[in-house]
Formats: structure tokens, sequence, C-alpha cells
């Protein structure tokens, strides 16, 4: 009898049993509340596929994925078109994977996911804080009504954790009154990096969730996604500040809003594959 | 002074003021349940925007559409990842347009909206009747424990209108619990149109709201859609079927699950266009 | 030394030189007048690309392309922009092939060009008839008050063919004053190839020119057009009514309306180098 | 601790571990010699990410996939460029589940893949026949040189079966030797299905090899392939063939030349879907 | 009775009436010169629906769509193929914007259409200045025989405004006669902006119309045109450009040469909207 | 009698006689070994549509290529699936080339032809150097068991070149043991031309290969390439060190691994146009 196994997929590299490791990787594939364009759903799936078209070896640190324990553990089903019961499902996974001492890692979907991952992590660290590269503020206090929306997250999330604790880089687009909002509750950062380096001092020994919304980078870097938003920063740059932050650590993150069907040419998807090979790399160094 | 308006951007040939027209076009973007690929919000502008690549005039009716009157009122504007405040706006649109004697025709949208626009018919036609053209059964009890699903909204309108008044045509796809529920609650012929000249020869006189999920169609006329499913009918057989249900005079109607992004030629977007002209000419006879 | 030449690209199988030939392909790559979506420019360049997709053999005959001996002269440089200045060349460029007892064969462009070809023909054979396959009539007097449109090119041709001498098929599109026109004065057949038959008898040796919009074909075969119009024939019914119509040894052919980047799967690209194969081979059997 | 799993990515509903699978699901993702647009090698991985949208259920044969016991390993990793290498793997694997009692189901890759299948087969039944549907005879002695290609692949199992041992349905694409060559040593049923009940049942009870290229189908139901041939087969025409090859409960089998890219619409993916969905309950019934 | 307008679509933020307006949009979708690939004429349609995905506040002005009065009057209905009428009519349109105090913000179109413009413009203003970006040199004296075209529009210019009232800057593309004619008669600065500051120095106080060809991009920021030039400019460095442009208060201008279709991601249509709403803001500031 | 030519079809502005040329343009379309997505087959005939629409004129170089004799031979006739067999006849056409005394420059194709041009450009210069600019460093012992894969292209140089002959810039992938063979064997320059000056000094008089695969461009300039790797360099700095390397005048040459369907844009094949350009100006300078 030929001994073999049902198909088994996940993130290049990323294949250790649960027990053994020390990062979880996960998909949220949800983008019911997506205002303009949807498709971030398809994010995860996408990048398990394309991750075996970069390499598990990173010259930036001289370091290889089968060096560190990451398990994949596929993504959640959750219900399109409610946001509330989605949002549980994630709270209740990732308050799991805390609970078992390890870092959650989880894939978006819609920017509205990282709500549900930052409640359970609340949970565990009453003095949270919660680094937030993106290019819109995402501190609406509803949209159209809807509070959990995507265009709110970063609101709820302050509701959460409270004035001081929310740090915000990179970001030109909001509303007039988001950028008010921010200038009393909130240390935003505009258009780059500028001031990350002071955070990080800032922040040392503080429990951390890193939040990256890969809009941050410029759409010549990454037109996968859907809306799209000139002026970012490039992908040094973010493998910089992406380094600096891992530096401190994070004690869960994700990384959001890749729509992959936006980026015919793949281009997107292997940058966000790339990327998360970095921040593994660098958060198990 | 120049004497120029705003722009004006209706349905080709669909320009006459609200008061005066006897039908009432609008669009409903709106696919937060959609659960497999989403798009459909981009329809009734999509179909406004292409609707100038065809002619106003008929040559299978030898009619043309300045000779009837029909408003174009534009798109709601739906509050995404939040269903019942979707619906319930759609109900209250539909409602007023039915209490001022016009025939409301909503474009969709995925086909939950449907549920809006039905919900008001029936309050007005309790003895309301729903035809249904679909690839899909749609007669889900929940999708993932969510009810108010695009998958589940013909089994929400048999809440509404009972055993024996749904009509469904062109069935190919669902569970096995649907098609045995089918089997038990409605009038569900499979594959195809057989059996429409007696439903519409036994409707006459009834109250009919006709729904048309335009994967009905075949994926080789219509692939802009978020589940294209093999095996469908074609676009001579549906405009005759549509012919025959115009004849009963529907109450009220609508045409979903236009996703035009999944089709880049074009041909599923002009196909809706021509079909919706077809419709309305037919349907003000 | 090396004896190579410069790169020869011809249509697949077309490779003779021009003196021994006795059919003369060449493209006409203009679209300037297209009202709605431009790009037929590209057909006669992609034609030749993915002609190499098929085969020089023909089941459907038994016969060969290199049994037939023609000659592929490129694409004729056309100012875009400038009706008057194009369809000159190309009348210009058709008599000369006329002149040389050779039988033309252009592929457009849009359906303009084929007024070029016609105003040759009709020099040379007074009692020229067209045979026109098209989804649209054609017939406009004037398109936005322009006179040399591909929305009038039949109208403009009827001027110098005159009444009963243009034979249209497959149309299934127009506004309300082309189809009057067609009943006075030209011979319609709305939607298919009814009727074809009779005609092709009627001109058993008459001089004929034969136009082939190929948005004659439903655009479930063929997408890849400017406007496509539900409702056509299919490929089985075209290659018939070529067959019968290359009975008839037109002097004078065209193919248009071909926009390959509209279909990114090839496919109408691949069916029209199919059908030229097919015309080719009729025509010099 | 969690209890979870790392990700498992089956083909909808074939999720039976092997040791109590009836049937195994294989990708052979290698399309090296692919001569004209290559993407095939993408196939298997598409079919089970778009299996999700559609249903195990199947209102054809009112059967569900979850009556029976599939197993699907997953892809084997062929080395691109090494058709000798690939084929020895394909036919090593192919041996195993023969040995084991199971019937393979491989998903191409580019046609070539057939052969690996075939030479374990004929091993195991000495009186194998074949029966192909495609567009094209595939029965060249070699192409520019190879002769381990895509467009021989029938020429090279002709060699391992005989005069007689191949049956060929649907077949319009050729080289006038391959046709001849046809005409005298394979039964070749050119154009449609004809003749396939006759061959049916002549062939009850022996052994049959099926092989389904994809692009026996018209392109206007699946243009997602490398070489769209016009004039081909329609979803039901197939699907009713389909049920009349697995009646014969063939010992092994194929579904190829899917490249799904070429679909943007991922209809052509979807269809594959189905149909491998309806011929595994065919032949499991 | 309901009480509803026919559809209003406007660019984001620009729905006051003309009367009341400071500065009047309005759209120019001819494209019929286009040498390459043709596709601007829905540059002005594809704005007006993308302008939803930005915001009406700029971070970078701190300032807000909302706080200035724009019409956007839609677009013109230009004759396809006929470029005398249609510069005509832009033409005469123009001229009512002036004459009624207005400033006219043309969205083009290929680059042609400013010829239109600005032959109203130096109508009013006879020592008009041009200030010009764009990859191309645009100074050819014909093309193919054509002078009505948009590889010559800046040489028809230039025989209206004469020697030294334009200045170019970021050209990068030409024939080596373009360069020529620039260095005896316009003001070129060529791959960049250097020279811009002395350049608005110089002509403070005169009127000036600015024509921005969005092609002097970069095609990684902007790739949504007919003729992608590499070694362009970067987005931040347009917007600083044009905040400086700005700042001589232009008397009319126009935004050219978006090609939304060929960049499927949006981006390029969504940083031109982007630009739009900082032009308009900084005119009016 | 007209006296026309069949059609030929050169890259822009190449199109002198063998015999009087300096410089010989290939195409050597053949992507048998790529492993992850395949597609640059198309590239060199991608690249000859393409090249019109930019100029021959370089306003960098102040020079045209109506000055230089280039001669476009068209592209080999490569066996797919047979890289042994594609590499011999790379290597005799270009052993031909170089024996004429003149310079071959290939278009690639993957990059595994470099090694069929490095074979004949060895043989005639025993010292041979081999400049490489890639984002991979292909310096696999083998890849799947396979030797003569893209994946250990420069290795098999190497077996030819020998130690410090293979002088490699802005490298950014591959696995630990390539850069470790790096460190042995080649001089390797990660991400960037940092220490191009001094290689360039220091092979003053050698006999040079010149081979770019384009993948070394970030992929905001190039996203059409099959791994697009992000962190590359961008169009200036590659425009200035492919001048530096055309300082030493390489004996031969090739760029390679554009897949121009992965931008749909058109901006890649743009953007190798005009590379291409620049250094057959640069090279015949």
């Amino acid at each position: 009898m030929l001994e073999i196994e049902r198909n088994v997929h996940t993130f290049l590299g990323c294949d250790r049993d649960y027990a053994s490791s020390d990062l979880v990787l996960f998909g949220a594939p949800f983008d019911s509340t997506t205002s303009f364009r949807p498709g971030t759903r398809f994010a995860s799936a996408a990048m398990r596929n394309e991750s075996f078209g970069i390499e598990t070896y990173s010259p930036y640190q001289d370091r290889d994925l089968s060096e560190i324990a990451v398990f994949d553990g596929g993504d959640l089903e959750l219900p399109f078109g409610a946001p509330d019961a989605a949002l549980e499902q994630i709270e209740r996974f990732t308050d799991g994977i805390l609970t078992d001492g390890k870092i959650p890692c989880m894939i978006g979907g819609e920017h509205l996911v990282t709500l549900g991952a930052v409640r359970a992590a609340v949970r565990k660290y009453s003095d949270l804080h919660i680094i937030h590269f993106d290019a819109h503020a995402d501190l609406r206090m509803d949209y159209l009504g809807v509070q959990l929306s995507h265009a709110c997250v970063l609101r709820r999330c302050h509701e959460l954790v409270g004035d001081g604790h929310i740090h915000q880089f990179g970001v030109r687009s909001g509303d007039g009154e988001e950028f008010a909002f921010a200038k009393a509750h909130t240390h935003m950062h505009r258009f780059n990096f500028q001031g990350l380096e002071e955070t990080v001092e800032r922040l040392q020994g503080a429990p951390v969730y890193f939040t990256l919304d890969l809009d941050v980078l410029d759409p010549s870097d990454f037109c996968g996604t859907g809306t799209p938003e000139a002026g970012g920063v490039h992908f040094a740059e973010l493998l910089d500040a992406v380094r600096q932050v891992m530096g401190l650590k994070p004690v869960a993150m994700d990384i959001n809003e890749l729509s992959p069907h936006y980026d015919q040419s793949g281009a997107s998807t292997a940058l966000a594959c790339k990327l998360l090979r970095e921040i593994m790399l660098y958060r198990l160094s």
C-alpha cells in the first residue's frame, strides 16, 4: 500500500505541527464591510499558492525559514455578511493561540479583522500598544451608520486600548474628523515612518500588537489592494520599519488588505509573501 | 451665462422624471453576503455606462425606449456588512415606488437584495407569486449560520409568500436538502424553462414578482457572475421566457448577480443591458 | 557568412510572393471612427501572431493552405484621425490588386475600411453586389454629424451600388430608421442566414464583394469585438454560410471588427484565424 | 492546547484517507512541451481552489460526493524541462495506485502526462483500450524533432496499445498526416461523439483508459486552454458522453489541458470542477 | 409622491451648480488620432466612477473639496474620426466658460483636445503662456501627413502663442527634429522639473494655460496610458510641481492621456483623481 | 504589377541586411524549464510588436537607431521540452554570428538560453568574463534533479569560465548554498550595482559577455516577469549601469526573462524595448 497523505497546503516553509511551533499563521478571509472594491478574502489562499515563487532563505538576514518553527492552520471559515460573528470567531481563535503561549499572525482579509485579534490580545495584555502602518486613518466613528467597518477599526481599537496607545504611521488619507481625532487621541505620523525610532525606543518592554495594512505601500510597489493611494512608502522603507517593530517582539500581529486580483502581475502577492517571510524571521530571531 | 446642468447619468433612454414615469429603475449595489467571488456591487454602474453600446430600438419588438416612460433613480447607498439595514432601505424605497403606483425594477447586487423588494411587494399584494430564474436553488435555511444570505434568499421569501407561490426555473445547483425542500414547498423546474407556459397560464391575473438571477444563463453567454455554473439556458431561450413572464405584467421585478469585472470582454454587461431593454419594452407594451 | 533574411512575418501558410499569388491578404489597422470601444487596429497583427496556433490543414475541406497561393502584404500604414486619407489609401491599394487580376482580402480594422475597398471594386465591376454579414445594420445617414463612420458604411456603399445590390444577414441591432431604410433599399435578413441559399442562387455569375463583420457571431463564440451583441449566429452556421458565399467566387472581400484585446482568452482571434483559413481554401478551391 | 492540524487542501469533498478510498485524485502540473501557450501547470491547484464554488451534490445524478470515497494526494513535483523524468514519475505513481487496486484519476497538465499513466495501465492491462476526447489528433510522429511532445502523445500511446485500440472523438484539428494515420490505425470520430454508443457497446468488459482533453469542448464553453479550437462540442453533449464512458468503468483516467489563466472569468475552471464531480460520481455509482 | 431626481453623477465633491461655481470640470472623451494604443476616451467616466474611492479631504493642504465651488458638466459628445469638428466643439465650450469668468478644467481624452481649449484661451488672453508637463515633446509638424494629431499638439499651440511661450517639463521622448525645434522655439526642460521654480517666478502675473499629460509620470506610478515611457517623474515630485504651477493661478487647464483600461489595478485612475483633487484645491486656495 | 514584398517585421529601426550589420538581434523563445510562471517565450515577438510605441531617437544619447547597423533575424524555432536541442541550436547560431565578426544580441526566453550563447562565446574567447544582472543567483547545482534549468544557468556558465570570471549584480534571492557558492567562486554584488565601476575598470580589454535578466529591476518598474522580486533596482540606475557595461564593448549579450503577459499595461515590454534601444546605441557608439 502506498503511504501518502492528503494534500497539505501551507505557506512556504511553515509546516511544523501546532504543538512545537512558536508562531501560528492563519487566514481570516473576510471582506464584507469593504466599501469600495472587495477581494481581500482571496489574500491568504493566494499567498499560500504564490509563496512557492520565493525562497525560504533571506539574504537580508542570512537566515532561513527552516530555522524557525511556524505552524499554518489554514483559514478560518468566516460567515460573510455577519461581522459580529466573524469577529467573535477570530477573537476566540486568537485567544486560544495566546493561551497556548504562541504568537498569532493573522493574514486578512479587510482591516476589520484586526479588531477580533486585538480584543483577544487586550484581554491578555491590559496595557497593549498598537503599532499601525496604513495609508488610511481608519478612525471614523461609523461608516454609513455601521460601526463594525474597516473604516472604523482603529477607532474601535481605541475604545479598547485608550488614548496614547495607538501609534500610526504612513497615513495619508481620511476625512478631516479622523485627522482631528488622531491629534487628540493617537500618535499619528503622516505619510512615512518619521518618528518610528522614537516610538520603538519608548515601547521597549511593552506588549505590542502590530497591524500592517499593506496599502501603506505606494501603489507602484503594491497595487493589489482595494483602495490604492498614491504617495506611499516603498518596500525598502517598509522592510526597515518592520525590522524595527519586530525588535519589540510583538505579542500578536496581522498583515491585511492584500486584494490579489487587482494586481494581475502577481507582484503584490509576491511582495506580501516576501515581507511575511522577513517578518517571521525577524520576530523569531 | 451658459445654461448647463450637472452631469446626469442614467441607463440608456431612461431619462424621464419620476412623476411621469411608469417604471422606476434603481440600483442596489450590495454584495456583502456573497460567499464565493464578490463584485455584483459594480453591476448597476457598469450597466449605466455600457448601456450606450446598445440601441434604444428593439428589432425583436419593433419598439423603442423613447416610446416608454422610465425613470432612473440611480443607486441606493447601502451599508456594506449590514444586511439588515440594507434590506430595510431597499424595502422602504420599493414601498414608496409601489405606493406611487409605479413598477420598481431593481438592479442588484447579490440576490439577497430581492428580499427587501419582496417584503415591500408582499405587503401590498398579499397573494404575491414569485417567478424565479436562477442556476441556484437559494433555498438554504442558513449559510454558515447566517440567515440573511444570498444562498437563503428564496427560503426567506418562502416564509413570506408560503407554499406554492414560488416558481423556479433553470435551477441546476444546490445541496440535496434544497432540492428536497423544493419538492415539498415550491414549484421547481430544473435546468430549463419547461413548464413555464403552464405556469404563466396559471398565474394570469395574479400579482407577480419577477426575480432574474442572470446566472441562469449558461456561462458561455454570461460569464460575468460570481458562480458560473455550466449547463444553463441560452439568450434566445431566456428572451422568450422573459417575454412570457412580462405578459403577466409583474408588479415588481429585479435583475441581479451580474458581476461585471469577471467578464473583461464586456459581453455579459452588454447582454444584461439588452435584456433589460427588452424587459422594459415588453413590460410597458 | 550566414545566409539569413530579415524576419518575415505572414499569416500562417501565406508566404508566396506577390506575382505568383491568386489572393492578396493585407491589413487595414484603422479604428478612428469607432464610437464605442476601440481596438480593431490590433486585429491584423494579432491574427498573424496567433495564426501559428492553428494548422494549415482543414479537416472540413481535406485541403491545406500549402495547396493554394496567397501573398500577405502586411499592413497599410493608415493615418489615425483622417478617414478620408485612410480610405483613399485603401482604395488605391485594392485597385492595384484588382488590376493585377488578383483577389484582395482585407483584414480590418473597423467596418468603415470596407468603403475603400468597395470603391475600388465598384469601379472595376459596375454591377457589384455586396453580401454583408453583421450584427449591425450600418445604414445610418450620419453618426453625430459624421458621414464617414463605421455606423454608416453600408449606407455609403449603397450610394455606390444602389438599390437591391446589398444583401444583409444576421442583423440584430440598429435604430428604427436603419431598419426602415433596409426595407426600402436593401435585402435585409435579420438575426440569421435564412434566405442565403436563395440569394446565392440569384447572384450566380454576378460580381460579389463579401464583407464579414465578425460581430455577426454570438458573443459566446466571439467576444473579442467592440460592441458584442447577444443573439448572434454560431460558428458552424457561419462556416456553412461562408462556404455558400465562397461558391460565388467573390471578386474581393474583407473580414473586420475583431478587437483582440477584449477577449483575453485569445479564442476570438483563434476563431478568426480558422475562419480566414477556411475562407481562403473555399475561395481558391 | 488547541487541537488543530496543518492546512489540508483537497478537491471539494475528496477528503478520505488513502487506504479507504476507491479513487485517487492527483495533479500532474507539467507543461514543458506545450508549443503554443503554456499554463496547464496551474490547472490542478486552480481546480482545488475553485472547487469550493460548486456543490457536492449533483442534481443530474441525485447523488453526493459525500457518498463516495475519494482521496486527493495533491500534486506530483515534476521537473520542468525534463519530460522523460516527469513521465517516469507519473508512471511510478500510477502504478502504485493500480497495484493497490484503486482507480487513478490524474489532473493534467498538458496532454503528454497521459503517456506516463498509460504506460502504467498497459503493464497491468495488456489489452488496454483508450477512449480519447480531444480537439486535436495528437498523432504526430514528432514535433520539431521531439517525440515526447503533447502533439505526439496518442502516437506514443499507439505504440503501446497497437492498432484498433484507440478511440478518438471530437477531433477537428491536426495536419494531413495525422488524419491519414488515424484512418489506418485508430478509430477516429471527427467533430463530435457520433459512434460513441457503438464504441461503448463494443468495449463492454474491456479494460479502458479514458483521457479527456478539455479542449474537445467548444471555446464558448471552455476558453481556458492553450489552443482554443472553434467548432467543438458543448457541455451537455460532453456530460452525456462522459456518462456513457463511465458506464464502462474505466481502470484509469485523466482530465487535462485546462489552462486556467486564459479564462479570467473562472468559468472554464468551474466547468472542469463540475465535470470532475460528475465523472467521479458516475464512475463510483 | 417620492421626491427623487434623475441620477446625477459628478466627480467626487464637485456638485455645485454652474452659476455659483468658480471652476468648471468637463470631459473631452476623444482619442481618434491616438496612433499607438487608444482608450483615453474612457478617462473622464472612469475618473468620475473611481473618485469615490478617495476622500474629499486633503491631508497635504488640510482643506476639503466641500470648501470650494466646482461644477461638473459631464462629457462633451465629440464625433469620433472628425478632429476638426471635435476641436471646434471644445473651443466653443471652453470659450463659454471663460466668458462667464470661470476656470475651465478639461479631462481628456488624448492630448490633441488641448488645442481646442488653448484656441479659446488665446483669444481671451493674447499673451498666453503654456506650461506643459509631458513625457513626449508633441512638437511634430505632422504625423503620417496629419496635422491635427496628438503628436503635433504643442506644435499647433506654438503657432498660436509663438516663440518662448511654451514651457515644457519632463520630456523624454520624441524624434530628433522635435528636440531641435524645442531648442529654437520653446523652453524645454528634459526628464524632470529642473527649472520650474525659475519659470514660475518669471511668469508671475502672466496668463497661463496648464496642460498636464499624465504620462509625464513614471510608468511605475502610472501605467494606465497608451504610451508608457520609462524614466519619468514620481507622484511626490509631480504634486510639488503642480503646487508651484497652481500658485500662478492658471486661467485654464487640462489633465489628459489617462487610458484607464491599461491599468487593471485601478491605481492610475485613483492617482489621477487624487491629483485632480489637489489641483482644484490648490487653484482655488 | 504592384511591387510589394512579403511582410517584414523587425524590431524598430533594425532593418539592415545581415551582411552590412554590426549587431545581430534574434529571439530565443524558449521557457520549458521555467519552474514558476512560464511565458518568456512571448518576449521577442512582443518586443517587436511594441517597439513601434517608442522612438528611434534617444534623448539620453542624442543619437538615433538610423545611425547604426542592426539586423533582426527573427526568432529561432526551438523545440519545447528539449533543452539540450534548444541550447545546441542557440550555440550554433551564435557561433555563426561571432564567426562573421558581428555582435550577437539574443532576446530570451528564460535565462537558460544564455548557456547556449555563452558556449559559443567561450569557444571564441577563452578568457571570457560574464557580467550578470539578475534578482536571482541562478547558481544551483540542479533544480529538482535537472541541471539544464534556468535556476542553474550561471552555475553551468561557471563550469565553462571558471572562478572569478562571473560578476553578478543586483542579486537578492536564492538559497543559502547559492550565496555560499558565490562567496567562493563568483564576484557577487547583492541588491544593487555597488562595485560596478571597479568591475568595469578591472575588465578593460577583456572579452565580456553581458547577460541581463530583467527581473533585476524592481517589480514597480517591471512586473512583466515570472518571478517578481521586491527590492530591486530602478530604471535610471539600470540605464546607468548598462551604459558602463557597454563601455566595455561586450562581444555578445542577451536580455531575458520578460514575460509580457504578466504586465497587461504593456509598461514592462515598453521598458524592455527602450532599454534595448539604449543598449544598442551605447554598444555601437
